[in-house]
């Protein structure tokens, strides 16, 4: 039986690069410490305000400071780190980015944000990440010792193509560094977690930032750790807060086996394919 | 501004055919009168009971007793009517089959399940549709003066591919009779429901059974008309119950106006395509 235990750090996020960086070692180091913890997930932004004013400022070349640290970090503690999201500047453009580090301090993968959050909602949100961000082009399904990791962030999640693609690629555990807001979260967050995991059949996290409410940009919170049935193994709420669990891989193909979604899609009536 | 008057007939479905279609009629006609509905929806199997059992001796070939009535009545009304499903057979084999009816009695369009309910839970619910049952291999959307209307059965709705490709053909109303059952039914129905009609911004509407607790097979009922931003316009209990609203198309244009995600999708990226 393949067991995981992971924790999700739903760490505040300031204005203060250096406090943060701090904040997701102190967090990571705690859940490694008390929990054992083998993968580490960060939220998106977890180094810079939620916010098109901060991510030029904040952006910063791989490997840059933020980078070299969560690696430096997991080598020290033997650990995988996804590493939530940060702005990284790459030429003249700028990209939602969260870097994925092994235990030998090893970049596995980057995922760039590849749907830009561009959204205006009446009496709610409104929001443009394309004003200052470029899009990734890049399913990112990473194989590990440990299983096998999707990775998308936030916006991504809404989009039921790239779940898909990244269950055909054998994702196991699907991870979504995300920032939903008080509009979409109260909304949606919930119910989009579930089904993402069942219609995949995996387990499915998504890594929240804290709620501050003295920050331009209200997150949800409410981080979780779905199942591949649809039920909540932990859900954290709006402050900060390490969820942790020990996710039990072999039940991904017990309710595969129960309920064949993956076999039962007709792929001779259909076909759902990657183009780059 | 585009309205639809649209009427849910959680039906009892009993063992006697004739009491089937006798009761459908009922509530059609009930429906209009009262309400002045423009579309009806019968949930899946309406006029047999949902088990293999069954399923032969209760086909009909098209045109036939159900199919007639169905007919007969749109004509007498004047209304659109997505006739739930019932056996169908053709040639050696069986289908579970929508009929959809315009106000002239015509036939507007047949869609065949095409996603086979095959599923063996720990403790749950066991059903093997294909040991009766041959699968559709058509995408069903049906454009109308009234709204373009894609038509899937049950099962089908846990698979995001079709749901999306009739989201690409243009639908607005996706219509699902279905019968969810007393394992998947408060496991998944709702969210499934909420997350289809979110995903592919559609008014979507799930019809079930009602709950007879002495028919071989319990559905859940909890009939279902969800908006596109994931709100429950109107949700039936388990009983014999209509349910009734009237859809403002308009909605569909303003949400996918405010949270643009059929145009966020990144089809330079991965395509989803029909292959028939």
């Amino acid at each position: 039986m393949r067991k995981l235990k992971i924790a999700v750090c739903q760490m505040s996020v300031t204005e203060n690069k250096e406090e943060n960086l701090n904040k997701a070692e102190e967090m990571i180091s705690k859940s490694v410490a008390e929990h054992g913890a083998e993968i580490l997930v960060l939220p998106e932004m977890f180094n810079c305000p939620y916010a098109n004013d901060f991510f030029p400022d904040f952006a910063e070349v791989y490997p840059g400071e933020s980078t070299k640290r969560l690696s430096r970090l997991a080598k020290a503690l033997g650990v995988y780190i996804v590493g939530g999201s940060i702005p990284e500047k790459d030429g003249d453009s700028i990209y939602n980015t969260s870097f994925i580090f092994g235990p030998e301090g090893q970049l596995l993968g980057r995922h760039r944000k590849m749907h830009l959050f561009d959204i205006d909602i009446e009496g709610g949100i409104s929001f443009k990440e394309s004003d200052t961000l470029g899009a990734g082009n890049q399913v990112t399904v990473i194989d590990t010792p440990i299983g096998r990791l999707g990775i998308a962030i936030c916006y991504d999640m809404r989009f039921p193509e790239l779940m898909c693609l990244m269950a055909e690629a054998g994702a196991e555990v699907i991870i979504i560094p995300a920032a939903f807001n008080m509009t979409t979260g109260p909304a949606h967050w919930d119910s989009l977690i579930k089904i993402r995991a069942l219609d995949n059949q995996v387990y499915f996290v998504a890594a929240s930032p804290a709620r501050n409410l003295e920050a331009v940009y209200h997150a949800y919170g409410h981080s979780t750790i779905m199942d591949p049935w649809g039920n909540v193994v932990k859900r954290a709420g709006a402050d900060e807060e390490i969820i942790y669990s020990e996710l039990d891989l072999s039940y991904i193909y017990k309710i595969r086996e129960q309920l064949p979604l993956l076999k039962h899609k007709r792929r001779d009536v259909y076909e759902l394919r990657g183009l780059l």
